[in-house]
């Protein structure tokens, strides 16, 4: 088999361990230099490619791709930019073929959630439609836990790691202060479908009585007297009450609770913030004092607590996506398959991309409590793995000591632009 | 000297390490039986002296307080609640003294920060004004880090670590999205007429154009053009501004932004919340997508963050307290001193309480940079030896281990309820 170029790129939101993954495609490559040349990193995802904006990996020293596996954010800069099909804009495909052509490359590996599991699809088509001989190998991500196919996603164990401890700290805080300060004190988290990180935060309980208290799933309509009457009762029972709300709840009326009313000082809806708009109805109704936080994005980039679990996974999705694209497998996804809960055993299969682009998989109605306001058994045995294991970065002045890539384009070969 | 009782309280809002001064507390005070009988912990602070709830710490096994050291939290409760003076409230004092005397305590500690050694304060004043002999010392906490006197208060070292490591991550995440994305983050911070949390932000950064760029000190009134004339040049120069900005900021006119203009669906102006507020202000006159993260409890409760240093000058703090006691020295609070910056060293000196009760230590004006959105390389050399070092707490299943004592009160001796 001729030796070949490969391209690399990140797309969408980022994770805690996304450079895990793309720390394991740079070092398998590297140990299969018979079969890939250079390695070229899309600056901010599949626009990168488009733009003929191809980051040279092969002058990155070991030291600094070894250093991914414990840096967040994307290395090489991500995007939100959905390709249309092929039938809709050949032009962007014809240019993807055009750029690699020009840079020798035959294989295309797209690391991302959902949506972007569907442009690493449309450009495994590529080969069939334009007869560009290109292997597609999509490599999955998402805090949100929502791809099929896959037990979990790489990404999701880190924040939920994130968010259970968070959750168990400021219940220590609370059940401090309640006897004569806050009572109440409301956790808001991502997920706006899926409810994947507000039932990792159940995590953080051990025994009866164990924050969180009330947790309220995007899944489960808002219900504000049965919420309310909730509340009240772990005040009375416990003397507080920790909540873990997704940012997407909705009320029975299907409108989203984060945009029921609030306005900024312009007159502007406010964005999220559905947090504040709980505490302020608990404030109101039950007469609490409430404290509130959102996490936004220091969920999704604490790399400082993310799971050694997840780390591995993330790491070893990277390994497999290049050899899985090193025996011609077009148009697939590494996938991770769990093989017990305790010991906690898995390994990686292949998924069709057909199967898992712009899937979303939500909490099964088999995870969620009857009361609709925490989890069941079957979820904790499911989430339980994940979070398992520290893999503490190495810190400097007191600080992680995250790596920063030189990130230097290799020279144009195109002289015409394209633009995105 | 014949071996006398203690009590040990905890007041106002906790930290990731007020746990670690009750641990050096109970420590040392059991390495001095001769002098000290037994350590009752009062529950829920002062009120617990009041109500003659005394939690019997001797019953604690040595790995339960040990264990202290890397638990947040105040694991006896905490409270807000403030003494009158002897002259406005005499009654509470005689009772006081009543509970002391049944249970033949002549020590008391008091940890906590401004409001706290007012009250530590005016209990030393017993002795003198009604006759009864109890050595009164304070016991420095808070993540606010305005006491008088001492260098630094032990809590806000690992806030500060904290905020800076969540600076830090969060500036990875935006960085990489920014192209196609989020342009602006802020994340709000503690620190209501202080801004040292703010200002320890500012650790994050290490090159010229690294996060944060812009922070909003509650010592500098907002000024809204200027604000966004900053904001609009880090986009412009770096592609991304991250925002740190004090929950305190107020306007020119002297009003807090958290509370102008911002109202819940009830119509009741919302608590906190000045993150959403200058965010939306960007996107209405800047266009920036923008997003926002409020800290709130888990900035002053994240012991898996804490700073080594912050936990041994906390634990150094309560060691000194009981020595101080022991010495038989009165209406004093044992202080850090700094000897020197860069290697950072310090040691343990004693302040009086009357000149540390209702002292707020603000932000030096030499600390804010000239444009009053930075800080000087003067604060620098303050803040960063104060976050070095990482005690990690011990993990379980996943999560950090922390200790819940068991809290057994003393068998009450008085017949008289209090209520307080």
């Amino acid at each position: 088999m001729a030796r070949k170029n490969a391209f690399y790129a990140q797309s969408g939101g980022v994770t805690a361990v996304i450079n895990a993954s793309a720390c394991g495609v740079l070092q398998t490559a590297r140990q299969h230099s018979d079969e890939i040349g250079k390695v070229f990193a899309g600056r901010n995802g599949i626009i990168g490619a488009l733009t003929e904006d191809l980051i040279d990996t092969s002058i990155e020293p070991e030291a600094a791709v070894a250093a991914l596996k414990y840096t967040p954010g994307a290395a090489f800069g991500s995007c939100r930019y959905k390709l249309a099909s092929i039938d809709q804009h050949r032009a962007q495909y014809e240019r993807l073929i055009e750029v690699f052509q020009a840079h020798d490359i035959s294989f295309f590996f797209y690391n991302g959630g959902g949506d972007s599991q569907d442009t690493a699809y449309k450009v495994s088509q590529i080969s069939a439609a334009l007869s560009y001989p290109v292997v597609c190998v999509g490599v999955p991500k998402t805090v949100d836990n929502d791809l099929p196919i896959t037990d979990c996603s790489p990404g999701f164990g880190s924040v939920a790691k994130y968010l259970a401890t968070c959750i168990r700290e400021a219940a220590f805080d609370l059940s401090s202060m309640s006897r004569t300060s806050t009572k109440v004190f409301a956790l808001e988290v991502m997920g706006r479908h899926a409810g994947w990180m507000t039932a990792a935060c159940a995590l953080a309980a051990e025994r009866e009585g164990d924050a969180p208290h009330v947790l309220l799933f995007p899944e489960v309509a808002f219900d504000e007297r049965r919420f309310l009457a909730k509340v009240g009762q772990a005040v009375g029972r416990y003397g507080y009450c920790v909540i873990a709300v997704s940012e997407g709840i909705k009320r029975l009326d299907g409108e989203l609770l984060s945009a029921s009313g609030v306005k900024d000082a312009f007159g502007h809806t406010q964005l999220g913030g559905v947090a504040p708009v709980i505490t302020n109805l608990i404030a109101a109704k039950l007469g609490h004092k409430c404290h509130w936080a959102v996490a936004d994005y220091l969920q999704r980039s604490a790399r400082h607590i993310a799971s050694e679990t997840d780390v591995e996974q993330a790491y070893a999705i990277g390994r497999a996506a290049v050899e899985f694209a090193i025996a011609g497998r077009n148009a697939v996804m590494p996938a991770i398959r769990r093989i017990s809960d305790s010991p906690y055993r898995w390994d990686i299969i292949e998924a069709p991309l057909s199967a898992v682009a712009n899937q979303e998989k939500l909490l099964p109605p088999e995870f969620i409590s009857a009361d609709g306001f925490g989890i069941t058994e079957t979820a904790r045995r499911y989430l339980a793995p994940l979070i398992v294991g520290e893999a503490f970065p190495p810190f400097k002045n007191g600080l992680p000591d995250y790596v920063r890539l030189q990130n230097v384009a290799t020279p144009k070969k195109l002289t015409r632009p394209f633009a995105v």
